[in-house]
């Protein structure tokens, strides 16, 4: 394989974000324009909700401290890491050492990077669930592996991810040594059970598996949902946990993340990220000050304003014939079904950014067969992502099968 | 060969601001301690040398915009793109297209990762200057390539940087079909000689390899230096050039960095960026804004206020019998020739932390030869730098064999 070849299949153009780059192409546009004000349901929108009160004011106080606070050690400063030890370690009810457990990351994106980079040689094969996170995919392909992808039946349950423990242990058999997965998922919004993480912490153990599990919205929770931290309830020797404040408290633009768990991958993890980055922006790692230590009610309030769009989505959506989605556990995501159009799915998208004003991500980007999935980050303004929805489903019916 | 086997050669525990996490181990201390003002010598101190003025201020203006600098494409936000691409053209004297020849990284580290990333598969030979920056060595592994090593024979020359055409030849008569250089180089502060930039030129064209350059110091360029940006003087058909704002500026803990050249491999980097980070972090990049359009008068300050410790520097070592450093032309590095000690180069150098409060690099981050070496970085404060060199050479005195 040449270098070309390996990088045409990482395509970006339908990445969450990147929508702007996307060639104009002749589309087969329908009906009047649909006005109204734009929503890129792509990303949250931070703006609609704040970054977290304070956060600012910890980036500048990083700045004037000066030297100390722009180069660290490439895993983070010494003294902001002992805090979030400990603030992490209450939160998950792992233990967590500072110095040899925890690394804080170019965002999560630079955690999951870092974590499967220190972890895949060329030729080894990988479990990873479908669907989740776009970029795991692509992860697994750069670094020279081999996907196993293990399928989530999350529209045959009612609680818990729906994971394939099946396929997952047949992937194991078949001798996949990593597994990756998040809970709350991306796109679903499914939290896993207990029994499946027990299950799946069984499986890693029988098979002497590595498990990275993404925890990046685990403090988003909604009503009713129970959720088990992997790394307290059922911790394997190799694993690694991922959690960030890049959505729950929209500090995106900063570019934090956070990994913690088995030593000897946390060091590995450092060694690529001091070739990758060097280091965690040294300024930006100081706004985690505030992480975890949010004003008193902040982050019920944030999650009840996502509660709030999420069920009167929800209850647009139960209305259109032939469209669904499950409800999200946790998580700005809703990965919904759409019914047979008369345009490409993809062509579909272009459509409703072009002529609605709205952008969403295609299902592709969590699995080839997700030809009739959408997914949607609700993080949005409530009234102008119900009023973007409503304008999708008018332009759904004007592309309907008969 | 194992994951552990391949981070096994991956070691940052000598690497530049990772002493902190070096192993106590008993050390043979001779005299007294020697006293006096810490001294960082691994890296340039954002005290002494401050940060551009006005950039906190751009950075806390690109936080209040919100949204549309939190999330930018990947590639970096377009109109920032435009005007970077025009400042680095007029710099440069090379066209480069904003739109497929630019992209905004997460520190110079971030660029030099892309594009190695971008151009490596795995058994690929890489061509790779000696002594270089310390990082490119362990990139070349880490991506499952194979170095050549070609050596940079600075001491032998007055002018230009020393590089063995001969021996990059070879490099390319066995297969290598990449060369990755600096200038001025890191860590000996040569900048390369028109005549050798176009014998690289030729070479590249003759072999079709593609090159990548970094000029990471090329704003900071001392008196008499005559300086050629291959880019615009040279260009081969696939090249990447490396800048940011970093070490001149002070702008480090702001982790920044770009690159531009052939629109194929920055389509491959952006790609990889997507996976890697996902963006140089949104809010950090309106700091970029300000770079190359700083206050009248403030850069050739800067340049002189280096050249000054640069020149008092080099005096004080001219006085240290077996003591030498060939006179950078540019950068804040000077790369130290010492004589044989007692106890090894690490070791001196780790009783040179504890007992004279002074941290250096060891030449070995630089090529496994140089056991006679050590790196500094002079952007300090002047007359503690100068204090931290006496001190130094005094522990030195008391290691030398007789």
């Amino acid at each position: 394989m040449t270098i070309r070849e390996k990088f045409a299949t990482l395509g970006v153009d339908n990445a969450p974000g990147q929508e702007e780059n996307q060639k104009n192409e002749a589309l087969e546009l329908r009906g009047e324009p649909l006005a109204g004000a734009p929503v890129d349901f792509s990303h949250g929108d931070v703006d609609a909700h704040k970054p977290t009160p304070g956060s600012f004011e910890l980036f500048a106080a990083g700045v004037f401290e000066g030297a100390a606070q722009a180069y660290t050690p490439y895993k983070g400063r010494t003294r902001l890491m002992e805090t979030l030890a400990e603030r992490l370690s209450a939160f998950t009810g792992a233990a967590i050492d500072p110095h040899s457990g925890l690394i804080l990351t170019p965002g999560t994106q630079g955690a999951l990077f870092l974590a499967m980079g220190a972890n895949i040689m060329p030729g080894d094969k990988v479990a990873v669930a479908e669907p989740d996170y776009f970029a795991n995919r692509k992860m697994v392909e750069f670094f020279n592996g081999e996907m196993i992808p293990v399928q989530m039946r999350w529209t045959a349950v009612q609680t818990g991810s729906g994971i394939d423990l099946a396929e997952l242990e047949a992937a194991f058999k078949a001798g996949a040594r990593l597994f990756l997965f998040s809970t709350p998922n991306n796109p679903t919004g499914c939290v896993y059970s207990k029994e499946e993480l027990f299950a799946i912490s069984k499986m890693a153990k029988q098979y002497g598996a590595t498990l990275i599990v993404d925890e990046l919205y685990s403090r988003q929770l909604f009503e009713g949902t129970d959720y088990v931290h992997f790394c307290a309830a059922c911790p394997v020797p190799n694993m690694i946990t991922i959690m960030g404040p890049s959505k729950t408290e929209s500090l995106s633009g900063y570019r934090l993340g956070v990994a913690f768990g088995t030593a000897e991958i946390i060091e590995r993890m450092e060694k690529l990220q001091a070739i990758m980055a060097l280091r965690c922006p040294g300024y930006n790692q100081a706004v985690l000050n505030g992480w975890f230590a949010e004003p008193a009610g902040w982050l019920a309030a944030r999650v009840a304003e996502h509660q709030r769009i999420r069920d009167d989505i929800l209850a647009l959506i139960e209305k259109q014939p032939g469209v669904s989605a499950r409800k999200p556990d946790g998580g700005s995501y809703l990965f919904v079904t759409i019914p047979e159009l008369a345009v490409s799915l993809h062509t579909f998208i272009r459509i409703a950014r072009v002529h609605a004003n709205v952008t969403v991500t295609p299902g592709t980007e969590f699995g080839p067969q997700f030809l009739h999935q959408l997914r949607i980050n609700f993080s949005q303004d409530h009234d102008k992502a119900l009023a973007a929805m409503e304008r999708l489903f008018t332009l759904m019916d004007r592309y309907r099968l008969p």
